[in-house]
């Protein structure tokens, strides 16, 4: 019996951290590594709240860097839980970093993310499906079954000519 | 004018962790955040080995986490450049988890990122293409253009229609 | 001249932790040394946010830890200016530990720091007063004047007898 | 039955840091939470030391950051128990930072925590109270009462009314 | 009954790291505290290849640290066993820096550990001899025994009188 | 002209540590590399203090792990410069662990690490010799002379014939 879907309302996830030497690379911008860990973390705890359950990464799906951060910046990264499949979730991050004047953030990255709930003896187990609340979450889950296709094939479980949504893509 | 191709062999990068107490999340395993950040220093190395620049992640493609990595285990990851286009690499990473006892290397996860090359001033440069050594990262090299058709179409800077290496795949 | 007074939500900071293995003590309970550098930066940020100017800790004024925290748990913090003086402010900060079958969030601590606003040279620059949004925080904007006292009475800045907001605590 | 009083010095800690990039905020400073953690680390010690049990931090109850401490400074942390309760310790932590020429120590912070002992099952238990032994001890002693008293007031558990030793501050 | 001997490719350990701003001491260069511990990491990874045990540090018998590394560099750590006696290894590191232009590598240091192997009972076990396969190795390999019997002096495990092969040194 | 002899008492340095989950290897002891960092630290303050110039690690001499430090032990390292000579200082380090019930210390290891010291240019520059202060510190300076020959002779910057010191151990 499936579970009933849950509002993406119940995953959403918020974290701010400040940039320290620590987490820079040569250039003095934010590392990319650094940056990857904490959107698991964050990814981690939108996939706990939408599920209940213990919760393990199987793919980063995309993840884009389109602007360096710097030194001293505050980084917020709000993420929730954009589709329920089976035992998987796709989960989605925003990377915003805060003008320290203005106090605008603009956005810096989005990532893609993608997770599976284990029950105590580690075996997956069923996930509700989510409920979009605007039209960027709704898009986002139209999106999800075309990315998970696509994550099937790159990893050699589902053939090309299967995936009829990605197809449809290019029609 | 084009700098001349250089074999992957210019860029293999390879480096050998022990999973610490430090590395691991609440199941003991190694802590998908953690390995994020190891694969893309292993990346950035090979990224700057191919091209001798100053070389910062724009993308993480696909990561896909096939199978647990327990605390004490020991994990090699090993990367190379798989195709240069203008200014970006794709790069490769695979990761081996070894067998205590017998010393067999198990793979456990593969990787693919996205960098550029930089110069002092902060801009983009030319990259050289790459030379495959075998079949497999002759494999690589022709799935890269897809791949980047995909990643530029996820980050809105191409159309689905233009993607023709893409579209190829579901004919 | 007095810069306007802001609402406490301009200097909301809110972020979530999970309690990895590196973050815990002898007895797999969040230590808490890292729990303090955790509110140290949470509290910057809504000192950051409340006057737009570097700040740093001057005081921690009070932290108390009522219930242990357990490795995996999530932790949210939410920080608030809770007051403006002259050049410095108090800060509150609420820690929720987050129930992983309900969801329910149990507070399992409060903090209170107070930083000062700089200049670009270093100096101290003045900071805009807070206008509370509801009554829990109306009196820690009232407790805030006493609390000031009683901090500038322990680091020998001030005499007890011209404490007068604290003195009518105990009349 | 009452544990007979230990001396000061049965619980003295003493450690030195080297202020690393890893520890600065952006102004090139020692970060307050770095700060927060380390003396966390050593009152421990004391509380341990002083009551050969298991000690967990219960409070911050002041620390005051009078001056910036630059990167590659030596920090010296010195703490020591100041007082026994029932299963409480208050302990003071002096923090002196070392002039790189003249070798001499300038004092540049102290802080108060309150730790709690804790038996094998995790109960509290009745812990020795303390011997100063010079007339800053003294003082120390002589006001741990009234901190307590204002720690129980801030954290709901005492009302003002009844802190006798604290009113007569204000007499 | 002795273990057939191995040939150190069985111990072949190879490690590169980037050298972030969190590994460099006031200078700017690679601190010696974390080379220090980037070595025993790999010359842990040679010892256990080379037995397939537990394997834990029971000296470090020279580290030089002959150049300078600093950051942003890439800092390629080789390590394999040198030699095998009842149930400890003793393991070579050398430390290659990577010009950023010409891709050389400069040696910058070497070091020499000693590991003994253990049993799941935390006794310690026999471990095979090594064949070395060049001449480096070889003398290394020689060198070894006299290596041994310095630590055991160093240790006050042996008489100086009893080390025949460290006398020949003089002679 | 040479600056005068310091008394050992300069350049003690002392630095209490509570082994954390971060710092263990999966056998749940402190991980010898975590150890090595903070011996380096404490030697460095050592050095430091006895020249008040800019001090960098030029070599481990030796560093003996007797005995398992298990996680939440305390970890006392105490260091003094032993004796100076041109340019370089060797300074020994002693590690004591803390029983938790009785308070006793039990030495469990010893290190002997060689500094330089750097003026403002980056060149050696000259430090004051040592005075010993007993017995055993007395029998570290002595040593120290046959130390420096060894470290030489290994790392090929003197002949064994031109050890005299060195050789007079084995007549």
């Amino acid at each position: 019996m499936t579970k009933s879907a849950r509002p993406t309302t119940d995953s959403y996830a918020e974290t701010t951290h400040l940039v320290l030497p620590n987490d820079t690379n040569t250039l003095g911008n934010l590392f990319g590594g650094q940056l990857l860990k904490w959107l698991d973390i964050s990814c981690a705890i939108s996939a706990h709240r939408h599920c209940k359950r213990l919760v393990v990464t199987v793919a980063v799906n995309h993840v884009g860097f389109d602007r360096p951060i710097k030194l001293g910046d505050f980084v917020t990264i709000r993420s929730h839980v954009s589709r329920g499949f089976n035992s998987s979730m796709e989960v989605w991050a925003d990377v915003w970093v805060e003008d320290q004047l203005t106090g605008d953030k603009i956005k810096a990255n989005s990532a893609i993310y993608t997770f599976v709930a284990l029950d105590q003896a580690g075996h997956t187990c069923t996930v509700p499906d989510v409920v979009p609340q605007d039209e960027e979450e709704q898009r986002r889950y139209d999106g999800a079954l075309r990315r998970r296709q696509l994550r099937l094939i790159l990893s050699g479980k589902m053939k090309a000519a299967d995936a009829n949504e990605l197809k449809a893509l290019f029609d």
